[in-house]
């Protein structure tokens, strides 16, 4: 299978890696909408974003390593008139949208087109619509982290008087523990995820004001309990630098003539680096739109269209013969 | 839905009360090779096994509560021939010829047939795929437990001297942690489970003698770490009598250049009741095989031949909105 890259960011060189790491898939091209020869890659040859259809005829599948909020709903369905795609959308309330938008295109031109790949929404969205299909008496409980959230560091980054931030997104571990419990609690967003900064201010700025207006800032911080750890660029840099995720998707429920018997089924991930598993996902999501593509399945899809065996790389028999 | 259970064990009885909670589905009938004056349901009608071809046009899906040693190599095949089916099939190394059984005569006869559901077969087979597809430079455990395990249960009711008994797989933790941990140990069958047993022994018997046997027994329970407690009937009677089962599967691996980024994907299942949780998979995979031979999707399947969005309940629009 031979893939092109869009976009090279985390996201973009964890794709690369993931596939330079796969003897099964070439990478024909990075392709970039900053000037080419600025940006370095891991081997990969880098193009301009405008010389992409030069390519269309080598390239089985598109990944397409933008971010939802606006390059996306734009790149998406663009570029699904030309070539096979996958994309990590994470916009949760523009999903129908998207997927309308994408699947008209892809419809249209014959082309295979997966959204919304990645862990959340992915792996942890599959978690969620098996655990609801085998057990559908229940509720569903999802806990991100311990894990770097990039958007409240980004936050935390443009408050005057701070150079540098890392906010960690952590469960608070009694209420998962209630909830592994089975009792079914019903949590607020304070009693889910505690919110851990780790700020590097400038001299002399004023660090009470820095932390007020961390705790006070509203989505982001103001509906949890936060803590605020000033410390040195070098600590940061030193313990801070990685960007670790993860967390659990959780179902409870019962069976039984009278809901007698309790049950609990439980999904976790535990990540080193955010952006290189995400890719790892995106690119075994590639193999399968492109199975679906040479099946003649056009259109958008998301992972819940997707058969395990579909995306596995396994054959039928090895499938049979090992994994059953 | 029309759903038909043919056998009534604790399997059986567990897809009844499943299908019972479900509004969409009707149970028309239990069919048994007993007699069936002398099988009490929850309410579904009893009908005697030889009866069933009379039911040919009044059932979807008939779902198949047979034991794997020696009736679904049998009743799988044969029912195909006229019936949707869903098995449990569960003998490892007879998955390829079974499937291959069972294909031919779907394929011939136009039905559609999933074998092997439940969890192990099953939803560990699943979480299986999907981590090593994901994943794809990593390694694989499985641990089953805390449950009860009715084969070797009934292994130390078979010694001489031994009322009843009930046998517990435990996993041992530290290895467990050890996996977790991400050092990809190499583990031995005796590192992987302890065997807890709870046996009634008959008055006067030589306890001493059935402790021997019990951990002296081939394949059961020589190779691992085993307990044996005598305890009474009453306390058997109170305290083991429930069918609790469960288990992990995790998968470890890396990415990155050099392999420098860790990552753990851990599956979780803990079942107060291990034949009603194996009913309701059974029951969720019964509605996917009816979607498929709806689809003129014939022939033998596998859970991993169903989407997350064939196996579902809710709708497309549901599944983008809500679940995705």
């Amino acid at each position: 299978m031979k893939i092109g890259i869009y976009g090279y960011g985390n996201l973009g060189k964890g794709v690369e890696i993931s596939a330079l790491n796969d003897k099964n898939i070439e990478v024909v091209g990075v392709f970039t909408r900053r000037a080419p020869e600025t940006v370095k890659t891991y081997g990969t040859p880098v193009y301009n974003a405008n010389d992409i259809l030069k390519f269309k005829n080598d390239i089985d599948v598109l990944i397409i390593c933008g971010g939802s909020a606006t390059d996306l709903p734009v790149l998406s369905p663009t570029l699904a008139e030309n070539f096979n795609i996958v994309d990590s959308f994470d916009t949760h309330a523009k999903n129908p949208t998207h997927f309308a938008n994408v699947n008209s295109v892809a419809l249209k031109n014959k082309t295979t087109a997966l959204i919304s790949a990645g862990w959340d929404p992915g792996m942890f969205s599959i978690a969620r619509v098996y655990a609801n299909a085998i057990l559908p008496n229940g509720s569903d409980y999802t806990f991100w982290g311990r894990g770097v959230s990039q958007g409240h560091s980004d936050a935390i980054r443009r408050i005057d008087g701070v150079i540098d931030a890392r906010q960690y997104t952590v469960p608070v571990e009694e209420s998962v523990n209630l909830v592994k419990s089975g009792v079914n609690p019903t949590l607020t967003t304070r009693q889910k995820h505690l919110r851990e900064c780790y700020v590097v201010a400038k001299d002399g700025a004023d660090l009470q004001k820095i932390e007020n207006e961390i705790k006070s800032m509203p989505n982001y911080f103001a509906d949890y309990d936060t803590t605020v750890n000033f410390i040195t660029l070098e600590e940061l840099n030193k313990n801070h630098k990685g960007m670790p995720h993860g967390g659990t998707v959780i179902r409870t429920g019962s069976t039984g003539l009278n809901n007698e018997n309790k049950h609990l089924i439980e999904y976790n991930l535990k990540l080193d680096s955010n952006p290189e598993f995400t890719a790892s996902v995106l690119v075994a999501y590639a193999r399968a739109v492109y199975k679906l593509y040479l099946k003649n399945d056009f259109g958008a899809k998301t992972v819940f269209d997707i058969s395990p065996a579909d995306l596995s790389q396994f054959t039928t028999e090895e499938l049979l013969s090992k994994m059953l």
